[in-house]
């Protein structure tokens, strides 16, 4: 059993949680000083670790395993966070990752037991939700980065550019390179606390679709103009509003969550008949046909509004946002034993409703991920947090889960 | 019959338009430079109309006639328009007057037929609704110009000091002078132009009553929150507005009209279940019981969803915008008996679904409005318009029932 050492855990997290600290909370926005000072930081801890570091032309950091392994575990997530974010989400993984490296280079435990630790950029999409992660699996070229933009309109070509990162080459993730991808984080919902579970070893990550929905009728005075006359923007995206609510608990799953997160009225004002309304509606479903039967639902019914109503409805093209992944099942099963063996009975598994970095990974290499509960279930908050022993049970968790799937592929001659 | 010069008419309607004119439209908000600048040059127009004009501590152009008599006619409407307004809300009714007035002048009728010309200050509500006619009737008072604030944040007190005005009085409506207000206005609506009527004789005026309805939940992760263990303060709002409609439609009478005109959910993001959303809703109905009947329903209908739902429902107070009020049923009739002589069988007597500063003045003394037709039913837009012709006719009634509410004053010797 690898030991790992819990004060270096919670120091390390802590000193990250002090770069661009703000009250309880953190503000380390993808490539902003804060997130880059953060980088820098942590490429010392992994060379103080035994780890090659490095920072790739998106801000990804790597610190590369120096044995001479062919067979090496990634374990990672990203140190970026929300414009009002919390410590843990993201920073958990990384500084798990670290302190297992940490621990394996400590203990000369010969050059089987490889693993590799990455910080990937802007998982929360500043710029571009997982642009780390994505372009280093060739999800996104760094061409685009000119029509990438920030929400205050900065290109993200500019930013990498002032950041001193354009000329360095973007990462490859190496696919022979590695057994399996192991990603930990906060839990992010209530599940864990609400069952008393301590850890949970995720099955898989939900698809998510998002749709907008639009309406368009004729702006006109809301006293002038009597109800028989008028083609109301508004009014109609509320029935269409009803009508999709009904449809949705009909062909809902126990597993599938929707949300209408915005809504908006054109011009806007109390005395003003709406011309122009639209909404955004997500579905998520940890089965990706499940989503598709539900957008097709969604289709046949916008159709049928648009030809029963007076105002035009429109449905704008469904952006998969993410496609739904399952974790690899040797992976699952490696972490799901190291659990019982720490927390017996108090672990489980599910899927994860967030996304996540490892949701990309798991379309190139074996990848799995697990849980730590989050206080109140809350997250993408000043007020995230984790009591410090679940946060300390996850790393060892994480680490002798990483032990069995090195110590397997190396009893197995290199056949995880 | 009085011969109103239609060519003076219109020219004097144009200059006013190239006041803040932009493009076919007309930006001339309440005390902006524009709205000021047409004031002074409406005090040159009533001078050379015969009349003695000033201009009030609050905006207000009156232009006074200089006869002798005390039973006077007051004629006019406002001379500020909406943010993007079109040229002939307000400005026509204004122009009415001052054509008139300057036709009465000229034919030297003698004392019996007084008119007086008044351009209202902001009854688009740049600060405050129907300010100038609210300021002269005692129902605003200007020590509350340092509270009263537009979208800006510029307080009504730092303007007017602005604009040379805040060391004059506020001009106080002088009852006994008065034997009726007129006010003739675009109709905003497309009434007229549907049915084929080219003067429109307002009956009365309807009452406004705004109500804001919101919700609070629990602002949480749209993926990781079950649909069971949701608050979404969004969806019950969208709850509300289904039964809202359902009840409306129950309890709405022919001549009610009801809009939600802006609706918001906070924070407003497509993966983020909403927190607190909120609503905004006008009803309009000529008869002010009605309204109170209608109100009364919502507030039981809140109460119920208060008891049933999960997520917290409330009902801000309701604003009584505006009372409905009845138009004077002697100047009503004058109006209609000029509209007769001059387009027999092509008027109609209709209330007004917008309000007017005439719904100020009705409280006070007698009042009467005619409408003309609106191009398409389009106005607080730039596309306002309405035909030259119906402009001129517009005019010669009013004039027609001018001397008539006069002469009728004058034959039984002082009552109208």
């Amino acid at each position: 059993m690898l030991s790992i050492d819990p004060q270096r855990l919670i120091d390390n997290l802590h000193t990250l949680r002090s770069i661009g600290a703000c009250g309880a909370g953190v503000v380390r926005t993808a490539l902003s000083e804060a997130d880059l000072r953060a980088r820098y930081w942590l490429m010392e801890r992994l060379d103080e670790a035994g780890l090659e570091a490095s920072l790739d032309g998106v801000g990804n950091v790597m610190g590369r395993s120096r044995t001479k392994s062919r067979n090496v575990l990634l374990i990672g997530s990203h140190t970026d966070t929300q414009p009002t974010g919390g410590w843990l989400d993201g920073a958990l993984g990384v500084i798990y990752g670290l302190e297992i490296a940490h621990t394996i280079a400590a203990a000369d435990m010969g050059d089987a037991f490889a693993v590799d630790v990455v910080s990937w950029s802007d998982e929360e999409g500043t710029f571009c939700h997982n642009l780390g992660a994505r372009t280093a699996c060739g999800e996104f070229d760094l061409c685009r980065a000119t029509q990438t933009h920030n929400e205050s309109g900065e290109a993200l070509a500019a930013v990498l550019e002032q950041a001193g990162l354009s000329g360095r080459p973007a990462m490859r993730l190496e696919r022979d390179r590695y057994l399996a991808y192991l990603e930990a984080h906060i839990e992010q919902g209530p599940h864990l606390e609400k069952s008393g579970h301590r850890i949970g070893v995720v099955t898989g990550i939900v698809g998510i679709r998002d749709l907008e929905i639009s309406t368009e009728g004729e702006q006109n005075h809301a006293g002038t103009t009597p109800m028989a006359l008028r083609r109301d923007a508004g009014a109609g995206l509320l029935h269409v509003a009803h009508r999709l609510s009904q449809l949705m608990r009909e062909i809902s799953r126990p597993e599938t969550v929707w949300t209408i997160g915005h809504i908006a009225f054109e011009p806007g004002a109390p005395s003003i008949i709406p011309g122009k309304a639209r909404m955004q509606v997500q579905i998520r479903d940890p089965d990706d046909a499940h989503l598709d039967e539900i957008v097709a639902a969604i289709e046949r019914l916008i159709g049928e509004c648009q030809r029963s109503m007076t105002v035009d409805v429109q449905l704008g093209a469904a952006v998969d946002r993410a496609a739904a992944v399952s974790m690899d099942r040797a992976v699952h099963d490696h972490i799901a034993r190291a659990a019982e063996a720490l927390v017996p009975g108090a672990w489980k598994s599910m899927p994860s409703g967030a996304g996540h970095d490892a949701q990309i990974l798991a379309r190139h290499v074996p990848a799995g991920m697990l849980f730590v509960p989050s206080i109140g279930g809350i997250s993408h908050d000043f007020a995230e947090d984790t009591d410090e022993a679940d946060i300390v049970m996850g790393c060892r968790v994480a680490a002798a889960a990483a032990i069995a799937i090195l110590s397997a592929d190396r009893d197995a001659g290199g056949n995880l």
